[in-house]
């Protein structure tokens, strides 16, 4: 038996980052197209049909596509110098539990299949779950079209370049029709499970979340031949948008906000720069996240002022609190024996397609509590518990 | 004739950034390697005889190569996102200046030769006047060769691929022990000559300036799953360094104090940096630079502690205060009709020859006062009267 943990081996020299670390798998990339070459293949050798919709996503059909689909799977993209297990840990317990399914000889009472989003992370086009949003219309196509990439290449040209039409970019309500249910398993990102001493959660609820852009604009000089006082520096407001969103968010309850990328134009060491892209991440539980987010981008427009800039705060995504189906938790969480169930400050695709299907999520536990980055990890047993736990879930989701 | 000003056209094209705005021509890219062939080309064509010396640098010699030559030029490369001037206007100046004095039948009774520096800017391996500096010996080759450019190539694979002998790198008394004097032109970088009403100037003095690179570690980790009591974001210490810096800076007297580049790794909008490098352009006039880096540099070390982040500054570079030669810059204002002289708090090559023979420099009229940024400009009276002066005062130096 292909076990997920012989899976995962597969893939480990895919998209290693030498510089940052860990992973740099971004969509379309030749990182993550090798994934999807090697993801049909595996998919394929089981005898499953694979199919790629209209946004990017992958589609790996045991039996005939149709609708009360059990749908398992996740994403094979990566944050830039992410961890191996992101993702790709429930793309490959997928494919182990369907060939475990087959090789005890069961027939799935319901058509069953293994879905790879694209674009989980944004971490090229910025936008995160870009591939589930555009299933359920709950993106524009034609925001999506023009989102671009660090290089300047917009969504449309890479879609196009990997073979998909971008006018037919968008909510795609056959494919989400056909969807009965949807299961994800992923690595846990945090320490609740330690914590819990479990190996195996059900999600409960992922909290609200979203990204926003901070763009300072000042001006353009030279660092060493320009006088303080002349100086309309972007760097000024930005440095201060990054205390303030700690300071901020330091007084609501359980709000995370975080500035993990920010970029000056143009960059140089001997030169002030002209402009400063930032993003903000920012998650509340209920609903204060856009508060916390107003209060952080005033703060951005008295610094902007006072430096002679200015700033223009862009919401790129933003998703409120999700609860996952109580039924379903419930039925997953005894059926495995009665795992905890576990809420999580992480944004995911089976977030998205919450509003629209029964959805769940199975997590393993991380012993690093550390995801994101290259310290990720899971057990060996613990991942082969997981796509263990997944054989039950599809076998009793299947009948 | 051909004019700076349409030296300057033929390479208008060459390295725009088109992302940035302006330029980036950094050494030994495909850009700056274009302009080197043009280089090449434009003065062979002036019968001049062009030779790479071991760190990297071009001379082009009107007459056999020998001592108490007279040399003058500039740099090709820029800072990222640059403007059209600053290193070309000398160049195209010093050709343009060649051809004058031979149509005028002029023969000079000096060696004569035109410069072209590697690495002004230290935009691609950090180390600003890196070919000057290596000529003559004021940066270690050892160090030089191990210096990385952003994407990990070191400064010795760099030389090696553009055809230089890594292990010939350094001091290069041959060529050092050739240059009678040295005069550099450059576009003003300030609004000296503005504030003047002069096209002209001589300069007089450079101020103490180098770079500093501060290194922070924390911890990656994921952005929505880690709660802000558990986070060790070294993006909090390095936004204090921001600030810090122009905070400490404004208190001490013409201090300039600048951070333009910072690089969180891994860069993702949804991670909390792992680690984050920024780098840190002081400039003081006098004695107190070092003094006032320490003072940011404890700011920075208490910041990191509070978050529980590590911090490592690396000096990559300081020069201390540069007096021009007095006799050759009164002789020079003296010859141009008694142009003013003017301090300037930019670096040049010409501060770093200035320690090893009579150098001087001529700034030609900046009508925005902005430098490093694509607004750098220089009206083609100004361009034209300041090759004019060049003429002049090779065909002084030359007699």
């Amino acid at each position: 038996m292909t076990s997920a943990q012989v899976l995962l081996e597969e893939i480990a020299d895919v998209g290693r980052d030498r510089v940052r670390g860990g992973y740099s798998r971004h969509v379309f990339d030749a990182a993550e197209t090798e994934l999807r070459t090697w993801f049909r293949e595996r998919a394929s050798g089981l005898g499953l049909h694979v199919e790629d919709d209209q946004n990017g996503n992958m589609w790996a059909w045991w039996t005939e596509p149709g609708p009360g689909a059990v749908v398992t799977g996740s994403h094979l993209d990566s944050v830039p110098g992410g961890g191996a297990f992101d993702g790709p840990l429930g793309v490959v317990s997928a494919l182990s539990a369907v060939q475990a399914l087959q090789a005890k000889g069961f027939a799935p009472g319901k058509p069953l299949a293994i879905v790879v989003f694209a674009e989980e992370e944004g971490g090229r086009f910025g936008v995160p779950c870009l591939g589930s949003r555009l299933l359920t219309g709950a993106l524009e196509a034609g925001t999506a079209r023009a989102l671009r990439d660090p290089d300047g290449v917009t969504f449309a040209e890479a879609a196009a370049a990997a073979g998909l039409d971008p006018d037919r970019l968008g909510r795609d309500d056959e494919a989400l029709g056909r969807i009965g249910c949807f299961v994800e398993l992923h690595v846990e990102q945090g320490r609740g499970l330690i914590d819990l001493g479990s190996p195996i959660a059900v999600g409960s609820t992922v909290i609200a979340h979203g990204r926003w852009r901070f763009s300072f604009t000042g001006q353009g000089n030279h660092a060493g031949a320009t006088l303080l006082g002349d100086r309309r520096d972007p760097m000024l407001p930005a440095a201060e948008v990054v205390a303030a969103a700690r300071r901020i968010a330091r007084s609501v309850p359980q709000a995370r906000a975080t500035v993990g990328r920010i970029v000056p134009n143009p960059g140089g060491t001997n030169v002030i720069a002209s402009t400063v892209d930032l993003w903000l991440d920012a998650r509340v539980p209920g609903s204060g996240v856009r508060s916390l987010v107003e209060d952080i981008a005033e703060a951005a427009r008295a610094a902007a002022a006072e430096e002679g800039c200015e700033v223009r705060v862009t919401e790129e995504s933003c998703s409120g609190d999700v609860v996952f189906d109580s039924g379903l938790r419930d039925e997953l969480a005894t059926l495995l024996g009665g795992v905890p169930a576990l809420p999580t400050g992480a944004g995911h695709d089976a977030a998205i397609l919450a509003g629209h299907v029964p959805t769940a999520m199975l997590y393993v536990r991380n012993p690093t509590g550390i995801s994101h980055a290259p310290e990720e990890f899971a057990e060996p047993a613990d991942v082969d518990g997981g796509a263990a736990a997944l054989v039950t879930v599809l076998e009793q989701l299947c009948r």
